[in-house]
């Protein structure tokens, strides 16, 4: 699976060089379709995906940018949440609540995102590393912006689920509220919704009460 | 599955009422997951969905961007693309070389853009509805660069499957030329690649001669 995907059928000899590494580096980006989340759908059974999860975070940003606290951007959030998984389509996913996972989780995504991102002509390279960096980084309006979209999308698909990964082993509700707190870094009032959404599936007993 | 997915599992009623119908969008927005579009993923052997498609899109703007023959706004382009197929919900996916479902595409898809964008605010309905009409249109720069995209992606993957959809019974390397033919009133360049990479799929016959 390592093998990029364009050494399987390589693009035509006659087009211009660093189009054929946009192409294949774009190619390469079909993997991420295939990067299983812990997190259920809601309209069908089955686990969601890197790709749908990222497309999900963009409708979000679209619909809900009018609660940030401070003013974003709206079209480089939208670019910062269509990147930002990227580099698990060689270092996989990391659930939230994995707290052995997440040990390893900065080295395995460092050595992904040269990998991934070295496919690029060399200026791309750098620009999509630094909208990468810029995300994980959180010091940005429109990072903090986007990783709380990141945080409140699960949230939904749990409650649609009546629990989804609010279920896993040793998780409780104090758990949930502490990896959710960051959304609080962009909007109060999508943090107070999302407490609200958190109280009420500890009182319907979805996710284990916190003490 | 017409019915909203939030009425199998409603908000808390304690929720903001306009944070409570933009949630219930966002939830019924899970539907574009399940529905199922012909090409064939490179990166594992199903079909894409909408969704997933939409994210490559998305993806494809950020990197092909330099390519556009006119300026464009690149978050507005992203959202365009975002936003471009979510009427197929209710209206399903209508495949590139079906003429008898696009014969009733346009009637379907407005009836669906209809109810879908009236779940959200009212604002928020006439936005959403506008930056999808906008998309249809191809009158702004923007809306043409999403639209190529739209035909560049299955292309690629096409490419990648050794013929994926050019092997639709009765399609021949004219009739993809013809359908991808708007990608040129974006992108001289795109095109003119798009036109190398038929052209060398019909070559290696995976895809019908044009004669």
């Amino acid at each position: 699976m390592d093998e990029p995907l364009i050494e399987r059928t390589p693009l035509p000899d006659a087009l211009p060089s660093r189009l054929a590494s946009q192409l294949a580096f774009l190619a390469e980006a079909d993997k991420l379709k295939t990067v299983l989340r812990q997190s259920p759908l809601a309209a069908a059974g089955r686990r969601e995906n890197d790709a749908e999860h990222s497309w999900h975070l963009a409708l979000m940003v679209a619909v809900l940018a009018e609660y940030a606290d401070e003013p974003i951007d709206l079209g480089r959030t939208i670019q910062l949440v269509t990147v930002h998984d990227l580099v698990e389509i060689y270092a996989g996913d990391t659930p939230l609540y994995d707290d052995h996972g997440r040990e390893s989780q900065q080295e395995r995504e460092e050595a992904a995102a040269e990998k991934l991102f070295g496919l690029l002509p060399g200026d791309q390279k750098a620009h999509f590393r630094a909208l990468w960096d810029e995300f994980e980084a959180r010091e940005t309006p429109e990072a903090r912006f986007a990783k709380a979209m990141d945080r409140m999308q699960p949230l939904l698909l749990n409650w649609l689920a009546k629990g989804g990964t609010w279920q896993t082993p040793g998780v409780t509700a104090a758990t949930v509220r502490e990896r959710k707190a960051v959304i609080g870094d962009a909007s109060a009032e999508l943090w107070a919704a999302a407490r609200t959404i958190i109280g009420e599936g500890e009182r319907r007993g979805w996710v284990a009460p916190s003490t």
